[in-house]
C-alpha cells in the first residue's frame, strides 16, 4: 500500500529508538503495522483487513467520510482558541446537552479523557471545598498524575505503589466475581453500603468527600456492569457527605450502551450524576473531550477567581466534529444499530457459554459485552493464559479483540458501532473454533 | 460571511447559557466573533479584517494549506492510537529528534502542553525517585491539578491559596524588575544561587529535589528573557541534588527566537535540558504536543513497570500535522523571517523608547518580544491601566495585542511567524499614536 513510507522492521527499530519504551504496543512480539482503515476494518501494509471489534474510538466508524469533510472544511475556514466567539463551540455544547438531563447545562471542552477527569475532580473539590475522593478498585481514569492517583488499575502495577490519603478505593460493583454477587439478595444496597462505610471512616479521621467517581460501566475494570439503584444509593450517601458524583463516560457514552444515550442512564430516570465527563467516542479519534456539570457546580468553579484556560479545548475543528459525529449517530441509528446488532451478539455468545465451559459469563449492554473465561465455574478460576490465547489466535485469523480486567481474562468487545450482524456471526464462529480447540488440549 | 449560524448576540446568550464560566473571552465588554483566518489575518461576522500578534499557536499562519492538506489526507486514510504501528509516528519523531542535542532522543506523544507537563514531572518524579519541585515566579505551566500547584501564576489567584508543599518558587530571573537587575555584576549566578539556597532549605527539612521547571523564556510570567549561564548554573545544582531540568518550550520553542530553533539554545550549546516540552505552535492549532527526554530519563519511567497510555497521542493524523508544520517552517524559512521581522520589530519599538516615556523596557527575541509599560523609569510603576488602554485601542483598530505579565502591564508580541516589517510598521504606528495621546492625557 502506498501508505508505507519505512519496511515494517524499520518502523519498529525507529520505534524503539525514539518513543517511550512506557508506549506498549499491542502483540509486541508481532505488532501489526496499520496504514488504513475504513468502518469496522482496518489494513495493514499488505493490504490485508482486519475486523476490528475494540476500537471504540473510531465510533461511527473509522475515517468516516462526514467527519473527515467536516474537519477539513473547518480547518481550511478557522482553528482558533475559545476567547473569541464562536458559533461551533456554543452550537454543539447546546446540542450535547440536549443528549442529557437538563440540569447537566454547563460544558467544559478540553482534549483528552485524562483532562476531562482531572477538570472533574478541580470541580468536585472546588465546589464542595473538600478533598477526599472516593473511586473503584480496578478503575481507570487517565494517565496525568492526579488520576493515575485514583485508577487502581494503574496504580497497583507500582511496585512501590503509595496510596495517595485523599483516596479511597470502594469495592467495584461486580455481581459475577465481587464481593457480593447476583445470588446475594440486594447487590446494589450492599455495594452501596461499602461506600457509606468508607464514607464514615473518613469522616471518623476528620476527612471529608468531595467526590465519588465512577465508570458508568466499568471497562478496564473487566466490563462490570453495576447493578440497577447502586449509583441512586451511591449518589445519596455521597451527597450527604456534601460530594459529588462523577460518571465517567470516556469509553460508554455517545449511544454505545444501545438503550440510552449515556451509560448512566441504564440505571433509570431517577438518576442523574453532577458531573459527566466524555472522551474517546466524541471525535471519532480527533483529541477533544468534554465535561459537563450542573450551573450550581459551574458557578463554585468560578468564584475561586481562577480563569480556566485550555489552549486546544473547544476550538471550531474540534467542535465541527463533535457535531459531525452527533449528526453520523442520528443519521445512521447507529445508536439503533447498537443495540440490535449488541443484542445478536449476546444472544450468539450465550449458545457459546452452553457449549464452552471455560466462558464462565457474558454481560454486557449494545455493543459494550464481555465474555469472562474461566477454568472453574464454581470456583472462578480466571482463565487468562487462555484468553491471551484466544486475542492471538484471533489475530491470526486477522481479528482484533483484547482482553482485560484484573485477571486478564475478560475478552472485551467495543467495536466501532457500524458492527453488523454479519461481523458477530464471524468473531463469534472462530472463537468456538478456538475454544473447540483449547478445550482440547487441555483435556 | 456564510459561516456565520447565530446573531452575534445570540451566540453570546448560548455562550453564557452552555460554556463553564471560568472560560474567559477576550475584550469581555464587547468580544470578537472570528469566523475566518488566514496568515497573520483574522476576519470577524462582519469580514472586517484584524491583524493577529498574539496568537503563537497559528505558527506558520492560520489555516496554512499545507497543514490543512496534510490533516485531510491523513484522516481519510487513518487515524488510530500509538499500539499498532506507524510510519508518521516514527518519522515525526525521528526529525523532531533531529532539531535537539543528540542525548534528547526519547519521545512520548500527548495532546496538550498540560498533558506534556505533568507527564514532564512524572517523568522526573520516577527517575529521581524525589518528588520536589522548583518552579519560578509568576510561572504558568497549564491546567491540570498537579500543573497549578507548580504555577504560582496560577495559584496566586486563588483566594485560599494553599501552597502545595513539596513545590517551591525561585525568583523569576528578570534582569529589568526583578530581585537583581541588568546592573547587578553577575545576575546569572545571583539567580541560580537562589535556586542553591532553595535546594539547600529543602535537603535541611528531609526534602529531596525531583526537578526544575522553567519556560526558556517566560511568557505569562511577563516576556522575561534569563541571563545566559542561568540555566546552565541551575542544571549544576539541580543535577547535584539528583534532580531534572525540564525546559517548557510550549509557547516559544519552534523557531520563535529567530537565532534557534528551541529558545533553550540561546543560553548556548553547553546547555542541554534533560527534559524538553512542547505545544501550541507544534500542530498549528491542532490538538497536539510532545515531551522529549533521555533515554535513561525513559528507562528509569518504564521500570516502573507502569503502561504510559494515551488515546489520541501520537495518531497518524497528528504526526502528520506535525511534520507538515516541520516542513512549513524549513519551506518558508520561518525561523530567519522571526529573527528578520523581529529585529526589525523590536528596532521600532526602541526608538518610542526613546519618545515614550510609558515605554521602561523592550526585551525580546525573534517574534517574541515585550514591551513593559511604567510610570516612572526609576521607581518602574507598572503601568497597568495603560497596557489596558493600549490594548483596547488597538482592538478598535482591528490589532489584537494582549498584555500580561504579573502587573498586566507587558505589551506581548508573539504573532504568527509569517509577520511581516509591514506589520510590524503598522502596529508599531498605531502605538505611538495611543501612547502620544495618552501621554496627552496624562500631562
Ligand atoms: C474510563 C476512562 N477514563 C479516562 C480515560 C483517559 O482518556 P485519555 O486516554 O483520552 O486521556 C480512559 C482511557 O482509556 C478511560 O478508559
Ligand atoms: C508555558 C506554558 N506551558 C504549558 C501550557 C499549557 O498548555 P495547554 O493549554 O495546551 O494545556 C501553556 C498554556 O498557555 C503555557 O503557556
Amino acid at each position: 500500500m502506498s501508505a508505507e513510507k519505512f519496511e515494517k522492521s524499520k518502523t519498529i527499530e525507529l520505534r524503539k529508538k525514539h518513543v517511550g519504551p512506557s508506549c506498549k504496543i499491542f502483540f509486541s512480539h508481532d505488532p501489526i503495522k496499520i496504514v488504513q482503515a475504513k468502518g469496522q476494518y482496518m489494513y495493514d501494509e499488505k493490504g490485508q483487513c482486519y475486523l476490528d471489534c475494540i476500537n471504540n474510538v473510531a465510533h461511527v466508524g473509522h475515517c468516516h467520510p462526514d467527519v473527515v469533510k467536516a474537519a477539513a472544511q473547518q480547518m481550511e475556514l478557522l482553528n482558533t482558541n475559545s476567547r473569541f466567539l464562536h458559533d461551533n463551540l456554543v452550537f454543539y455544547a447546546q446540542r450535547l446537552q440536549a443528549t442529557l438531563p437538563e440540569k447537566l447545562s454547563v460544558c467544559y471542552f478540553v482534549n483528552s479523557g485524562s483532562e476531562a477527569n482531572d477538570l472533574a475532580l478541580r470541580l468536585a473539590r472546588q465546589y464542595s471545598g473538600h478533598k477526599d475522593i472516593i473511586t473503584l478498585e480496578n478503575a481507570y481514569h487517565g494517565h496525568v498524575s492526579s488520576l493515575i492517583d485514583i485508577s487502581p488499575y494503574k496504580f497497583h502495577q507500582l511496585s512501590d505503589a503509595e496510596q495517595n490519603q485523599f483516596v479511597h478505593v470502594a469495592p467495584s460493583p461486580d455481581v459475577y466475581r465481587g464481593k457480593y454477587r447476583a445470588d446475594y439478595s440486594d447487590p446494589a444496597t450492599a455495594y452501596a453500603n461499602e461506600v457509606k462505610a468508607i464514607i464514615d471512616t473518613v469522616h471518623k479521621k476528620g476527612g471529608k468527600i468531595a467526590a465519588f467517581i465512577a465508570e458508568s460501566l466499568q471497562s478496564c475494570g473487566g466490563q462490570v456492569i453495576p447493578p440497577v439503584g447502586y449509583f441512586q444509593q451511591v449518589a445519596k450517601h455521597v451527597h450527604k457527605a456534601g460530594g459529588l458524583f462523577i460518571a465517567d463516560e470516556v469509553q460508554v457514552g455517545f449511544g454505545r450502551v444501545g438503550t440510552n444515550f449515556w451509560a448512566f442512564q441504564l440505571q433509570g430516570e431517577d438518576f442523574v450524576p453532577d458531573i459527566v465527563t466524555m472522551g474517546k467516542p466524541i471525535g471519532n479519534g480527533h483529541p477533544m473531550s468534554c465535561v459537563v456539570t450542573t450551573r450550581e457546580v459551574a458557578e463554585a468553579f468560578m468564584s475561586s477567581g481562577m480563569e480556566y484556560f485550555n489552549t486546544f479545548g473547544g476550538n471550531p475543528v474540534s467542535c465541527a466534529i463533535g457535531l459531525a459525529v452527533l449528526d453520523v449517530i442520528v443519521k445512521e441509528d447507529l445508536q439503533g444499530n447498537a443495540l440490535r446488532v449488541g443484542q445478536y451478539l449476546t444472544n450468539l455468545l450465550e449458545k457459546q457459554k452452553e457449549k464452552h465451559p471455560l466462558i464462565g459469563d457474558i454481560r454486557g449492554c449494545g455493543l459494550f459485552v464481555g465474555v469472562e473465561l474461566v477454568k472453574d465455574r464454581l470456583k472462578l478460576t480466571p482463565a487468562t493464559a487462555e484468553a491471551q490465547e484466544v486475542i492471538y489466535k484471533l489475530k491470526e485469523q486477522h481479528i482484533l479483540l483484547s482482553a482485560d480486567g484484573p485477571h486478564r481474562n475478560v475478552l472485551k468487545f467495543k467495536p466501532p458501532m457500524c458492527f453488523t450482524m454479519e461481523d458477530a456471526d464471524l468473531v463469534v464462529e472462530k472463537i468456538d473454533l478456538i475454544l473447540t480447540a483449547l478445550q482440547n488440549t487441555l483435556i
